[in-house]
């Protein structure tokens, strides 16, 4: 099940939310990891369907921001999706070097240490 | 890199929103794919690593709700991730069924129909 959206359809599907923002979950497009969530306004996520590169909103310099733009660690889109009620979207991209400021690959690397574990004995 | 974090430090760590509601990406943890986003608030997160069900709260009807509870399409929690600035969490989950509303597996079964080939050519 996989619908296709124009530009303009994309667009004018995003809910986005009281401050005029919308999560984007960057998904490393060539494995599957999720490297980071960040917030896009309409503008930027126009320029970002516009130039293929991902471009953000920062909410606490209140500020746009190109991913890479002082780093060089630039994600250049492959995928946008959008979900089934239009405040979420996924964009799987081709990460350059570490997505996370910490130098990290992913901004995820903090796991809870017990989980996967208890899990694996619940399946025993 | 990975940090290992106890249920204690993990939920110390969250930066819950003025709303006091933090994003949760859940993932599958079979094949990667990211399945939805929603919110937890602090009993609701808390509640999730108890009993390894993920448990959500609803912002359009302000309540606590158990993911599958009356569909049946529970997520068993597989991995708990959190991110470097501890504002977005990240779940790894055994899906039952669809995770979608609408019966999609995913969420984001929409996606703009251009980027994939336009990048693709850029590739060449």
């Amino acid at each position: 099940m996989s619908d296709t959206l124009s530009v303009s359809a994309f667009l004018a599907a995003v809910n986005f939310n009281a401050d005029g923002l919308v999560p984007v979950i960057a998904q490393d497009a060539e494995n599957g990891d999720v490297l980071m969530m960040a917030w896009m306004n309409y503008q930027t996520l126009a320029e970002t369907l516009r130039t293929g590169q991902l471009t953000y909103w920062s909410r606490s310099r209140s500020e746009r921001w190109r991913k890479g733009e002082t780093s060089g660690h630039t994600q250049e889109l492959v995928e946008a999706g959008i979900d089934c009620d239009g405040d979420t979207l996924l964009f799987r991209v081709r990460q350059k070097g570490p997505a996370c400021h910490t130098g990290a690959r992913s901004c995820f690397y903090r796991r809870l240490d017990t989980p996967a574990s208890e899990a694996g004995d619940r399946g025993r």
